[in-house]
């Protein structure tokens, strides 16, 4: 007989495997070494390590348990609704229901509790209005900037990205991190000035 | 002029940038799909999003922060001693010494205070004495299994592996983490019986 105990474990490790294809989602973003795009488990572990390295830029005192299980779990509704480029402007217009409908379908494989839980880590990134949402949204912006500049900008040529894309994008990691909003300034100047991005704008 | 807090911030940054390589050191551990095996930095994402959806079943209580900050950083030393395979004895006896010399090149890169508090995480995780680092261990041993399993045994058929090789060294997750280690062992039953991992001895 299977026992409470067992069906939620089972439950537990449907949902670990099932994240699996986290490891098959791939962004746009290079690798600083250029070989390949990086994929969203992989970009999930940078920033959560990031989280802890420069918790000291978040702009207020965060909880930083909770940033690391914002940031791990932030883009699992990727596994179904797929990566939507930053700048892909139709792709962005229905981003939003169909990260609803994958969240509705991925979070309650999990037993009631932990879904509630991490449904909850989910909204809260997405809303972007404690001081943990706002530190995990900066570094998860940021990151692709520092990747795309130990990339050579590859990126960016390859999508023809202005200045003001990123700027109108990327200009909110300062609510919740001002200094590394200050160190990508200086990444998006010196591509600018080299011609990696479209200089339609100062920074 | 450069700063004190432009030094240390880009010191963090080079590091950031450094353990971007995990994302090309590869495990024997195929994905759940079976399409390529694992790599050190999705294997680390796995390991964190399993500790906190997992910690009840931590024989001992633990700081759910400080197993996931182990979780993370505990594989970065292969960026340089490269991957070693479980069952590799040759690899596994110069394994301690390669990945002490690495330690001493990467952890350093970052400014002094964080170094050491890495260093800390990585030695407390090597050690395995303390309940995080036992609880740590136990997943580190228990998701490659779980993989294994998903992707048909593959890996341990490719490396004709035996019962006593994975009881030996993964029998040590009872230690942090006994319900995990009673699920690994119905999953290795399963495949003893089905052929995939060579039956030396009953489980």
């Amino acid at each position: 007989m299977i026992s409470k105990d067992d069906e939620r474990l089972e439950k537990q490790m449907d949902f670990i495997r099932l994240i699996d294809k986290s490891k098959e989602v791939y962004r746009q973003t290079y690798l600083t070494s250029g070989s390949r795009k990086e994929n969203d488990a992989e970009h999930s572990w940078h920033l959560a390590v990031m989280a802890f390295l420069l918790q000291e830029y978040s702009n207020e005192p965060v909880d930083l348990l909770r940033v690391m299980q914002m940031v791990l779990i932030h883009d699992l509704v990727e596994i179904e609704a797929g990566d939507t480029y930053a700048y892909d402007e139709a792709g962005n217009a229905s981003k939003r229901q169909r990260e609803l409908e994958a969240a509705e379908h991925i979070f309650p494989v999990l037993p009631e509790d932990l879904a509630a839980f991490v449904r909850g880590l989910w909204d809260e990134f997405e809303a972007a209005e404690t001081p943990e949402a706002r530190f995990a949204n900066s570094l998860d912006k940021f990151q692709p900037a520092v990747l795309n500049d130990a990339s050579g900008g590859r990126s960016w040529v390859e999508h023809k990205t202005s200045v003001s894309q990123i700027v109108n994008r990327n200009g909110r990691i300062e609510e919740g991190a001002d200094t590394l909003w200050k160190y990508e300034e200086e990444i998006l100047r010196r591509h600018a000035d080299a011609g990696n991005i479209i200089k339609d704008r100062e920074i």
